[in-house]
């Protein structure tokens, strides 16, 4: 073994640990925004059939205010820099855009709920194409990818 | 075609759009019911990365009152007796002994977010594993399935 490679071999041993915590961290920040992401398209997609009439509306509410408390919990998940998943890389390289727009999506989605316990439901979903406006942002900041 | 055949083929053909027409309210009444239970998926595996203290706790209060929201609007969407998905026969064949374990698991996650806001998220924290013991309920009631 040559002496350059011998070092480059060492180094790597060495190293192993730390790239191997990094690869974790890295998976469960991605895991953790995953999970938020997916609860509001899960929630979403129980509006939308409330929406079409396919379900009775007794729950609207609640996923009203289960989307407003989850998009406020969106854009913390996105801080640690670490692309991957569905996250296209212009999260980041455009972070001030991506933070304004999940900022109004959650202050949007908060004067939803907030109108539907103030003003009724009715009143609530009359915001819902504004406050939902998923695709605008998905277009640019994700890359969706076949379900495992 | 024989007269009784000939009445069986039109009976059938003036039941089509029926039966089409439970087919979809069926599959609407399990889509909905997934994603509620998907939710509470997602919310409990975002809160498990906190409590394993994989990601910071800044979201903990939010997942909490997202969980107690979405266990309340649960019980709701199993109220139709459609089998299929994931739900086993016995959720409806037990339906007083399934409806007391959704009703408490409400109330316990109720308190638990209670508990976040009144006396801390550490305190709440500590009824995690009465509030969230899902895999009672699934062993009985829940056929897992693949991922598509």
């Amino acid at each position: 073994m040559r002496r350059s490679s011998k070092w480059l071999y060492l180094a790597a041993l060495a190293l192993t640990p730390i790239l191997t915590t990094a690869a974790v961290d890295n998976k469960d920040v991605i895991d953790y925004r995953q999970h938020i992401m997916s609860t509001l398209n899960e929630q979403a997609g129980a509006l939308g059939e409330i929406l079409s009439s396919a379900i009775p509306d007794d729950n609207v509410v609640a996923h009203l205010d289960a989307l407003a408390l989850t998009a406020s919990t969106a854009l913390k998940a996105f801080e640690p820099k670490v692309p991957g998943g569905e996250a296209k890389p212009e999260v980041w390289s455009n972070w001030a855009e991506f933070s304004k727009r999940m900022n109004e999506f959650a202050a949007m989605t908060a004067k939803m709920a907030k109108t539907a316990h103030e003003d009724g439901k009715d009143a609530a979903l009359g915001q819902v194409v504004d406050a939902l406006s998923c695709k605008g942002c998905h277009d640019t900041y994700r890359k969706e990818q076949a379900k495992k």
